[in-house]
């Protein structure tokens, strides 16, 4: 309370190191934290310079990204938190 | 072709054994397969009798599952065949 959040973003083009999902769920359950999602041109280059945390993007087979960012919110959430994620089945 | 897919089913309540989404994915990329997914109600007892093999439904923290079925065909697909699933990054 009265803290800023964590923010992080997601990307494909990331200028900082990105943080394994399972690392950075861990980290989100701790602190409060801001998830920046891209479209399809991808967040601004000052945001990308400012945040906390970057966290990899989906990739899919191919060379064109066209996922809906509603279901890369939906499998970054997975890989953040699901049971797979940081939070496996039984843990808690 | 002319054969028959294999078909899956993603199901909380699996009468058969559920499959590893890594080695599902991958038998998927052997075979012609076909994934069902159930909505609220889940699936018909007799379609889950009759099906090949069974993924694990995507759970959230609650008791209540609230994922809409494209979010949960978007989580179930990168567990299948992500970069963390049954097609690493830099395997193909």
């Amino acid at each position: 309370e009265g803290k800023r959040p964590e923010i992080w973003v997601t990307s494909a083009r990331a200028s900082g190191d990105v943080v394994d999902a399972t690392i950075a769920g861990a980290r989100m359950r701790e602190v409060p934290s801001l998830i920046l999602f891209g479209t399809g041109h991808g967040l601004a280059p000052a945001l990308l310079e400012a945040c906390d945390g970057v966290v990899a993007a989906i990739r899919g087979d191919g060379s064109y990204n066209h996922l809906s960012v509603r279901a890369a919110v939906a499998i970054t959430l997975d890989r953040l938190f699901g049971e797979q994620g940081a939070n496996p089945a039984g843990s808690d």
